[in-house]
């Protein structure tokens, strides 16, 4: 079986929860599986010297949130702009590393969980009750999740993580590796369909 | 008629050229024309606190060369990323704004011509003596484009397009407006195309 499509986002990044939402069928019809790699743009962001899209120039932070919404209706994608924007998103991030330890399946559930929770339902996903929450809701243990959240392995295992993606290069997100070639933003699916249908172009 | 397209763009920008290459076909397509807006990103970036894609943190920058070249491909677009790179444009676009007021064909032909001698010919357009070369190749009289480009007329002109831009809410290039929908970047193609077809979505 061919590798793994590698795919680094933020769970506040709306470009991220976009392409989320079309990799898995994608990687599925050229026989790859996605390995989901959520990091924390705002270490990315300290390295490289960038910010947030919203917190940029007004002109540029007023389109951006025009774009979000418009891309999701142009990838027939639902959508509704978080009312807490940005957000931080570490115990988001430590849920899905510590889920994945127990099983692969339900962690790329909690991706789609977490995404959609922070961008259909609004609800907020930086409060370690909300992600608590929803990882009830898919019939996890409240209690286990919690312990694994705050505990120092998972901790220590999400900060190799965001060190690993910036040694990689990852400067951003969604960010998508297939066999090295890398893919910035959710704008770049049609490259990457084409890309797994020919093996490089 | 339908109003024309506006398209924003920088002389110096990859992406600028990339969309150009296939703005006049999509426009035409839709009954539209395409009302060409050199500005200066210079201007922009000091307006908006930004930087060209090359000049950024590293893994970006090299990650952009590689997308610029990618891209092309994936549009079927000729590309050479250019040995001078990124330069000024005032030149091309102070030669863009007196070709127009002589003849609005003419100019659009201008808009390839330079865009082509940068990314495909490799050539130094930040240089006068290029501009007017690309000018004369065109069959236009060397010392009038000349005159032109330096008088405070077209000075004028430039500095007003791009403040205008600016005041519009253009934080980047290529940026197009149609019927006052702003669209960022050469990836916001197939949203361009779907709009025209649609009237908006």
């Amino acid at each position: 079986m061919a590798e793994p499509i590698e795919f680094y986002f933020d769970f506040s990044s709306p470009y991220g929860y976009l392409l989320s939402e079309k990799i898995d069928e994608v990687a599925a019809r050229h026989g790859r599986k996605v390995k989901w790699r959520p990091i924390l743009l705002g270490v990315v962001f300290k390295a490289t010297g960038s910010a947030p899209l919203t917190l940029q120039y007004p002109a540029k932070a007023e389109y951006s949130v025009r774009d979000f919404e418009r891309s999701a209706r142009f990838l027939g994608v639902p959508y509704r702009h978080p009312s807490k924007f940005p957000l931080a998103t570490q115990a988001a991030a430590r849920a899905f590393y510590w889920i994945h330890g127990q099983n692969h399946r339900l962690s790329r559930d909690f991706v789609h969980a977490a995404f959609r929770a922070l961008f259909v339902e609004s609800r907020d996903i930086s409060s370690l009750d909300t992600v608590l929450d929803i990882a009830a809701e898919m019939g996890l243990d409240r209690a286990q999740v919690a312990a694994g959240i705050q505990s120092q392995e998972i901790k220590d295992r999400l900060k190799t993580e965001v060190d690993g993606a910036i040694a990689k290069g990852v400067f951003g997100a969604p960010y998508v590796i297939i066999d090295g070639e890398p893919f910035f933003g959710a704008d770049r699916l049609p490259q990457i369909e084409r890309w797994l249908e020919t093996g490089g172009f």
